[in-house]
C-alpha cells in the first residue's frame, strides 16, 4: 500500500468527498485491475515491470502471455524512474523521481515496502551479491545504500569534490564485478567505484575510505553511464564537451580515457531537447552503436582501439540506441518534438531497414532475453505496441496509462542492468 | 513421482518385498528430503537443478542460499545428461542417455511429464519462443521435436545423408535466433538448420523441407557443437581431424568455414579418454577459448580472424573450458585419470592462477549469472564445491550424490543454453 500522510479534512465536506474517492476508486478498480488476485504457483522468469509515469503506478506484465497480470499503485513521482530487480526475481526496485525507492513484490502483487531516501534520485543499481541497493541522487547529491530485505540504511556516501564542501549530483550509476557500485559525479567531474565489503558501520553508516577509488577530471559534466555486458568497460557520457569518459575495470591503474573526442568538432550544435541514454548499447562485432547528443547520429565505436568507425544519420536526436540481445538491430527512439518516430538499424551494413510512426511519445524499448520481440511504450497513445523482432511486425498491443519504462525480470541475471 | 510399470509379483512375498520397499523409502527420504515440501510463493530466478548420475535423480537447488530444496527421483539414466528451462523459469527439461525427456516442475518439486523419446539421446534444446524441446539422438539417429506443455510430439527429423538411406547420430544441438535449431550429423558431417514455424502436419509429423538447410562436408565426424552468446557463430568441433567447423548463421549464404586446421599437427596424438564438450565459451576482447582434442591444451582463436592466437598448456585433456559471466577467468576441468584437477586460466594472460585438487572426478562447472560463485560438481566426494571468484577461495561444500551436470534457471534467457 502506499505511504502518504493525508491531511485531515476538518470540515462537512470531508464525508462527501471520501464518499467520492471511494466511488472513484471502486469505478476505477473494476474498469482496470481490481484486485490483483496474482495467480498460486507463480514462476518468475517472464515478468516485468512496465511504468506509468503520470499516475505513480506500475504494471506488472507476463512477457511469454503478452499480458497485464496486475497494476500497483502509490508509487509516487515516477516521471524518470528505472527499475532493477532481485536476484530471485521475486522483486522490483522501483527508484522515483521523487528520492521514492519502492520494493514491489511481484508474487503478491504489491508494494511490500516504500521509502523516500531522498529528495530527488535519478536511478539506481543492485549489487552483484544481490545484497545491497544503491540510488543515486540529484538532491542533495551522492548515493544512498540500503538492503535489499527491508530497505534499512547501509550506508550514506556523499559526493563530495573540490574543497571537500561541495556535494555533487551522481549519475550512471551501476553495478559491477566484485560487488562494486560505478559512477559519475555530474559537477565534480568524477567517477567513483565502490566496493561492498562488509561489515559495516552501523552507526556512522559510512563506507572505509579504502573501499571507494576516485577518478578525478574525468571530462566535463559527465550525464549518464554504461557498463559492457561483462562488467569490463565503464564508460560516461559528456554533456559538457564532446566525447566519452572510459574506465577499463580491468585495469584501473590505467585511469581513464577520453573517447570520441570532438565528435561535433566543426559543426553547429542543435540545442538538446533530451539528454540521450547510454543504457542500451550494441555490440556487434566489435562495434559499440552511442547516441550522440545534441546530433543527430548514432555514432559507431570499435570496441578494440575504442576509435570512430562510422556515424548513422538517423532522423532526429537519438534517446535510446538499444541493441538486440542477438546483436542484429539497433532501436533508435528521439527527442521531442520527435518523439513519435522509432528506428531499426542493420548493425552489420548500418543501414536503417524500419521506420515506425506509431504514435507520439515513444519512450522506452525492451527486448524479451533470447531477442524475439521488443516491446515500445507509446506514452500518447496509452499503449505498449510489441513487435517481432524477425518480421518487423506488430504482434501485439497492450494498454498502459502513459507508460514509459519496460523492465523484464531477465535483467536479476545481467552485469549492469 | 517416477513413472514406472511395476511387474506385478504374484508370490507370497509380494507383500514382504512391498513393506521393505517402504520401510527403505521411508527411512531413506527422512535422511535426505523427506516430502519435497515445497515452500509456498517461491520465486524461480535463482533456482537450478543438479544431476545425480548414478541414482537417476536429480536435486533442485537455491544458488542465493546456496541450498537443496529437493530431491526428485525417478529420471532413468542419468550417465550423461543435459538441461533446458522454459522460458518462465518454472521446469526443467532433463535429456537423460535412455532417451527420456523428463519435465519438472520446480514450484512443485516433482515430475509433471516423463516420455522416452528414443532409445539413446545425447541433448536438447529449446526454441527461442519458448515452444518446442527438440532432442538429439544416438540411437536411432535424427532430432524429434516436442510441445513444451505435455511433451506432445510435433515432428520427427530423420538424419538420413548420402543415399538417403543411412541416418545419423546427431550431436551439438542449439536453439538459434529465428526460431531455428542447429545440430550436428556426426556420421553425415553435415549441419543442419531447421526453422520451427508453425502449423505443422499433425499425421505425418513431418518438418517442411523448405525449413531445414544443410551444409554438406563441414568436415569429419562433428562430434559436438556451440553457439555464440549472440546466436550468431555455430561452430562445431572435428573428431576425425583437426579442427573446427564454423558457420555464421548471418551469412548462411557463404556455407561453412573450416578454423584451426590442423591445430594437432606434427604432434602425436593422445589416446582420447573424453570428448571434450564446446558448451562452455569464453570471449575476453576478441579471443575464445576452446578445448583441444587430445592434446593439453586449450586453444586461443581471435573471433575476427577465426585464427588461432595462441595455445595455453594445461594440466591434461581438457573436458569443459567454460568462462565465467565477467569474462575473467576460464575454468578448466580434465578426462580420466586427471578429473580431480581444476585449473583456472586468466583470460587477458593466458596464464593459470589457480589449480584446485577437491576431489576425484570433477565433471561440470556453472557460475552464477553475474558471476560471482562457481558451482563445481565433485562426483566422488558426493558433493558440491562453491568457489567465490574473486578470492578463488572455498564458500561452501553441500552433498549430492554423484553429482555431475549443473544447470541455473537463468539459463533461461540466455540464447544456446
Amino acid at each position: 500500500m502506499p505511504i502518504i500522510n493525508h491531511t485531515v479534512m476538518q470540515n462537512p465536506l470531508r464525508n462527501i468527498f471520501i464518499s467520492a474517492v471511494a466511488v472513484y476508486s471502486l469505478l476505477f478498480s473494476s474498469l482496470s485491475f481490481s484486485a490483483c488476485n496474482m495467480p498460486n504457483d507463480l514462476p518468475t522468469g517472464d515478468l516485468g515491470i512496465i511504468i506509468e509515469r503520470m499516475d505513480g503506478s506500475v504494471l506488472i506484465i507476463n512477457n511469454s502471455t503478452l499480458s497485464v497480470l496486475c497494476r500497483v499503485e502509490g508509487l509516487g513521482d515516477l516521471s524518470h524512474a528505472s527499475v532493477v530487480f532481485s536476484r530471485n526475481a521475486r522483486y522490483a526496485f522501483v527508484f522515483g523521481r521523487d528520492g521514492g525507492l519502492t520494493k514491489i513484490d511481484l508474487l503478491k502483487g504489491k508494494i511490500s515496502k516504500r521509502i523516500l531516501q531522498s529528495g530527488n534520485s535519478i536511478g539506481g543499481a543492485i549489487s552483484q551479491d544481490g545484497q545491497y541497493i544503491a540510488v543515486s541522487n540529484y538532491e542533495p547529491g551522492g548515493v544512498n545504500v540500503f538492503a535489499v530485505d527491508d530497505l534499512s540504511l547501509i550506508a550514506k556516501i556523499p559526493a563530495t569534490y573540490g574543497q571537500s564542501t561541495q556535494t555533487s549530483k551522481t549519475v550512471g550509476l551501476v553495478d559491477a564485478p566484485g560487488n562494486q557500485f560505478v559512477y559519475s559525479l555530474y559537477d565534480g567531474n568524477e567517477i567513483w567505484q565502490v566496493k561492498m565489503a562488509p561489515p559495516f558501520d552501523k552507526n556512522e553508516f559510512t563506507i572505509p575510505s579504502a573501499n571507494i577509488k576516485k577518478y578525478h577530471n574525468v571530462g566535463k559534466a559527465p550525464y549518464d553511464g554504461l557498463i559492457s555486458a561483462n562488467g569490463r568497460y565503464y564508460i560516461a557520457g559528456l554533456f559538457g564537451e564532446d566525447g566519452l569518459s572510459l574506465l577499463d575495470l580491468w585495469h584501473p591503474e590505467k585511469g581513464t580515457t577520453k573517447i570520441l573526442s570532438h565528435y561535433g568538432k566543426g559543426q553547429k550544435k542543435l540545442p538538446v531537447y533530451k539528454m540521450p541514454h547510454l543504457e542500451g548499447w550494441a555490440i556487434a562485432g566489435n562495434h559499440a552503436f552511442l547516441p550522440a547528443v545534441g546530433l543527430h547520429e548514432v555514432l559507431v565505436v570499435d570496441t578494440n582501439t575504442w576509435k570512430e568507425v562510422s556515424r548513422i544519420k538517423v532522423h532526429s536526436q537519438p534517446v535510446f540506441a538499444m541493441a538486440s540481445p542477438d546483436d542484429r538491430q539497433i532501436w533508435v527512439n528521439f527527442a521531442f518534438p520527435d518523439n513519435n518516430t522509432l528506428q531499426v538499424i542493420d548493425s552489420e551494413t548500418f543501414k536503417i531497414i524500419k521506420q515506425f510512426q506509431p504514435g507520439k511519445g515513444i519512450l522506452h524499448m525492451e527486448f524479451t532475453p533470447r531477442s524475439e520481440h521488443v516491446w515500445v511504450s507509446v506514452r500518447d497513445n496509452d499503449e505498449i505496441i510489441v513487435y517481432d523482432t524477425q518480421t518487423l511486425k506488430e504482434v501485439k498491443r497492450i494498454a498502459a496509462k502513459k507508460p514509459s519504462g519496460i523492465f523484464f525480470t531477465s535483467r536479476a541475471h545481467r552485469i549492469g542492468l
